[in-house]
């Protein structure tokens, strides 16, 4: 039986809570095992009106429970939940997790503390939303491996960057984006690059087996992009996105490019993002879908969970 | 230990002997076996200048070989493989076939004995050339499945189609294929949809659970194409492209149809494929990629074959 701690209850823990039910049986068959939600893990239990009887504000209540085999975690939290996520990986308990901060961050010692007590941990979620990017990297390894990778992996950017193209300042074309629900009070994760580099940091580190340290990406946002250049870039067919890039030698950085408007990553729209592998033997290999959203990224989390228990 | 009897020796199952040999160290160690290559059935050993201790042209050097226990087939074979290849599953030989004709024609009957005999059988090669299609099929469904695909999967369609944008005519856009070496002598696989049809049979088959029959699939193919047609879309910012179709309403086609030229599928150009899963919970997911080419869809040999050993 798989018993699970989830961490958090917002837009994508309860979108996963919602596609584990309405396609429980499938689950079940597919895993060989029953699924049961056992403890959720919330800030502010009067903020919901379901589930009562599982919520608990104490993360003790989940990580001390023995029963539970599974954490799947999609809060925003940071440093606060990396240890006891690390102590439960030491004792077998598989993770799953859409937090691109606590992964990229703690992930070296979240993957090796996995491959010593065999544990799984899965994070498809905090990279590429719906789009399954990790669970074609170890194929893609076993095969000759990839050469680069460049990805446009932040709609909130993507959005900026198109209303200045219409003819917004920077200033109006983040305002409207806040008005619109495509950045958050304070966008700085956003605007200046954090969001792009987790990603990046993230799909170079398991591609090339190498660990990077964050604070040595080199991570140039949007926030003080060149409006002109925008225009000028326009003019002759080119169209500039931020992208993350990422190479066998090591280099790796985020930083507004300018691409072909026609091109996959340049005609990219909102919240569409994409990534590109540059492969050894099978040509350029593409994948596109939706970077966000609660129901989006709630499918990676369960693509998450049929890798670790499917078939 | 995986004991491989090759079926085939041409372009793609050469390629995939190399890609094994290459990166035989990473794939042992994946897969946690030692990998041999057993047999190697031919047409003709005379044409090989390599591994002729491992060549015959008895078929049954192979199917009645009980050490081999993964049969990895990527000939132009349809009828005369399809019981062998079916009585090795039944025995529980594991298949990897890159051949589209013979796994659309015999789907139903080589999965519905795969599943008895609890053999693994993997065809990724024969859809998507190198790109990842049917790996992700599993995961779409458990989350809540797919609504509709549509894919252009054919480049030789594709260069034909952009040649006759170009000015050319039916007939000489053919030939220029031909002597680029993107169509074969006998192009009708290709231009009549077949090639097309297969492809999006298999995909369709696995994502609906449905079986289809090749012959009851409308399948109409760019052989008698409008020329003024593709030249009126073009006008209007549209493109003429051969796709796939099909729906989990059971229905199924293969027809030219009219695209936006910026789209994802209506920019594809030459060997270039891509498929659009049109999702329940994750939007739209594109995975676009070189469709064809020895070691590209070798590559998906390769990845069928972690798929089935790996972990």
């Amino acid at each position: 039986m798989i018993k699970i701690g989830l961490l958090g209850f917002g837009t994508v823990a309860g979108s996963f809570y919602d596609l584990v039910e309405e396609n429980r049986e499938g689950l079940e068959k597919i895993t060989g095992q029953k699924i049961e939600f056992k403890k959720i893990l919330v800030r502010n239990i009067g903020k919901y009106n379901r589930c009562k009887n599982l919520l608990t504000i104490n993360k003790e209540d989940i990580f001390e429970d023995r029963e539970i085999n599974l954490i799947v975690e999609a809060t925003g939290e940071v440093d606060r939940l990396a240890s006891p996520i690390e102590e439960a990986l030491k004792r077998g308990v598989n993770v799953i997790s859409a937090n691109k901060a606590l992964i990229s961050k703690y992930l070296e010692r979240l993957i090796l503390t996995s491959k010593k007590s065999k544990a799984s941990l899965k994070f498809e979620g905090a990279v590429g939303g719906a789009i399954p990017i990790l669970s074609n990297i170890e194929k893609l390894k076993a095969a000759g491996g990839v050469k680069k990778v460049i990805g446009v992996l932040n709609g909130t950017s993507n959005f900026i960057l198109s209303q200045i193209e219409n003819g917004l300042s920077f200033e109006k074309a983040l305002e409207l984006a806040k008005e619109k629900g495509y950045a958050e009070a304070d966008p700085s994760a956003d605007i200046d690059g954090i969001d792009t580099m987790r990603k990046i940091n993230i799909t170079s580190s398991l591609l090339f087996d190498k660990f990077f340290k964050e604070e040595e990406i080199e991570t140039i946002g949007i926030r003080k992009i060149n409006e002109d250049r925008i225009k000028d870039a326009l003019k002759s067919g080119k169209t500039i996105k931020l992208i993350g890039y990422g190479d066998k030698n090591g280099k790796i950085y985020v930083r507004p490019e300018e691409l072909e408007k026609n091109s996959i990553l340049g005609s990219l729209k909102g919240g569409e993002n994409a990534i590109v592998f540059f492969t050894e033997n099978a040509g350029e290999i593409v994948i596109k879908g939706m970077g966000a959203g609660g129901r989006e990224t709630a499918y990676s989390l369960v693509s998450d969970l049929i890798d670790i228990y499917g078939k």
